[in-house]
């Protein structure tokens, strides 16, 4: 038997509600197999901040560290002042356990109504970077509450940072059908980090000779993904502009009530950590009402990423055919996880 | 009888073909008042850099100050490495002159075809902030192409600017019947540069007493404009955010060849400048296959900015019936602006 030990963070707001159904259903797809998932509850998020002041201590850390992977279900709330969780919790989490590459698949499937009057076939991934960019936290502000006040954010891109993410982009394309990169970046105006990036994509293409490429500035990117989205297949891009495509992508291709996300360290060298797109969305918790289909897609990708890709597959099928089959119902949390992982048993 | 002395900046490809219909159209609509239009035009953009190495010299600048107002049709080119123009002319332009009020209206007029299967009522106007953020050029690169480089961009954002263009933002919306504003930015993120932001919405709130204002993630904000764009009303944010919500605004409402901008400075102290948001799409260039009614919406703006308000509304009126009318018939570039000026003249 192998085991799979597994720290959850459900976190705030709807958070509780889609991990519970997230796991039922990774229990029913490792069912009847020689997998044995152990999970390990950690309390972070907006109560232990506010019953103790702490967002993510060393210790918690250290102990999430020595798990398989992370399943983690929305963090904030608007009683914790805005940044605290998302820097001291999220943010750190990534950044800690070295979450280079953000995987976000943006996929419309059958059944799924898009905005879009004419969609098309949508079916691609964002790497986005995870650990560096605008996120790095490098900055800071002075004179604040005076009429000199004066604030900055800096961008931190390293050839370093921007190369591993890159490859791993490259490699995802060339196991696609389509082998296609895109560049996302604004490199004439962010010249200096744009053009890291720019000289990175066509050196490592050295490296996957059949995979083609091509570049959009970001706001080019938002344009095709309204009018052509169909012409995507993998995009690489910063950890900025790609927190603001995948959410763009997700209200393409159904709503972020679909949109899973991975946030993997691809050297193994730390815990990865799975997570729905969405956030806490206070203003339904509890209520029973929340989609937990982007988590059980998260799940997916945890499974597959775990090397269980028959497992990944089941929980991916189990979705698209509840997608398909779904309509007007209006079903509680419980029940979409329920009858989620009842397709999964089979 | 009053002159007009208009800068004209027709740039790079396409720039020069919708720039004539655009200064045809502002002929007729001052044609039989007691205005008078004069116009020198500029020669800048990639040629002018290939001949002479220059972008825009102290003395262009100087010589274009002295003007009532600039028309810009489109800057950039593949020939010139990526950043050149754009930061050495386009931006230098804005920030030169204090444009901080980059002003790009977001408007489905009724005959237009939305990529949206329901757009609703679309009709926002986005604030963007022109002279500060990740705009300035504050950044820089260690160890250029070495495993070990180090590139940095810096957003720079002072309560002066923010103040002003905030403020600005606020009296457009009081003038406007929904009377909302909506603040973009990423405060959960970029803590510093987004309480600035926060904390100066507030404040200014409190001289817009019946202005109501609300709060949206650059991320969610790209949700919302492909969900439920009729929801917005004023759209205040940065530089780099405006950019992308203003590419992705203009494809929800019929494309980029529609959309218009002002970059505005609303102190006056240097003349504004009127483009239109798209680029010198280089592929059509020449060939008479530019849709003008971007550059002829930014003539509109350009004549209200001047106080000419009848006659940017005849401008305007041009274009929404044009729009009603012209189906799926192929113009040329000329032929739309003939249309068009011909519809001012009534
Ligand atoms: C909550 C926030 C810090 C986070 C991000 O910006 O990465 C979220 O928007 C996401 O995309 O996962
Ligand atoms: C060409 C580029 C520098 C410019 C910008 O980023 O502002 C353009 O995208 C725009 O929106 O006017």
């Amino acid at each position: 038997t192998r085991s799979i030990d597994l720290a959850v963070v459900a976190g705030d707001g709807i958070g509780t509600e889609v991990v519970e159904q997230g796991l039922a259903v990774l229990e029913a797809a490792v069912a009847g197999s020689d997998v044995k998932v152990s999970t390990t509850e950690f309390d972070l998020g907006a109560r232990r901040w506010h019953a103790t002041g702490e967002t993510l201590t060393d210790a918690d850390l250290d102990a999430i560290r020595r798990h398989d992977a992370i399943l983690l279900g929305a963090i904030g709330d608007p009683s914790v002042p805005s940044g605290v969780l998302e820097r001291g919790l999220l943010l750190k989490l990534r950044f800690s356990l070295d979450h280079y590459v953000n995987l976000r698949p943006g996929k419309l499937y059958p059944g799924v109504t898009s905005p879009l009057a004419n969609p098309g076939d949508v079916d691609f991934v964002v790497v986005r970077e995870g650990t560096e960019g605008p996120y790095v936290g490098n900055g800071g502000a002075l004179r604040v509450g005076t009429p000199q006040e004066i604030a900055t954010e800096v961008s931190v891109n390293t050839a370093f940072g921007v190369e591993r993410v890159v490859r791993d982009a490259f490699a995802r394309a060339q196991a696609r059908p389509r082998k296609h990169l895109t560049l996302v970046h604004k490199h004439n105006v962010l010249v200096h980090a744009g053009h890291l990036w720019r000289r990175t994509v066509e050196a490592v293409n050295a490296e996957f000779p059949d995979v083609t490429t091509d570049y959009l500035h970001v706001d080019a990117a938002t344009i095709f993904l309204t009018t052509n989205p169909s012409r995507f297949d993998v995009i690489v891009t910063d950890n900025l502009f790609g927190d603001i495509l995948t959410d763009q992508a997700a209200a393409i291709t159904g709503g972020i009530g679909l949109a899973a996300s991975a946030n993997i360290n691809p050297d193994r060298t730390a815990p990865s950590m799975f997570e729905p797109v969405h956030g806490s969305a206070p203003d339904i918790a509890g209520q029973g009402k929340a989609d937990p289909t982007a988590t059980v897609l998260s799940v997916s990708l945890l499974l597959d990423h775990l090397g269980l890709t028959e497992e990944s597959k089941r929980v991916e099928a189990a979705v698209a055919a509840d997608l398909v089959e779904r309509g007007d119902r209006v079903r509680t949390t419980a029940e979409v996880g329920r009858e989620l992982a009842a397709r999964v048993l089979g």
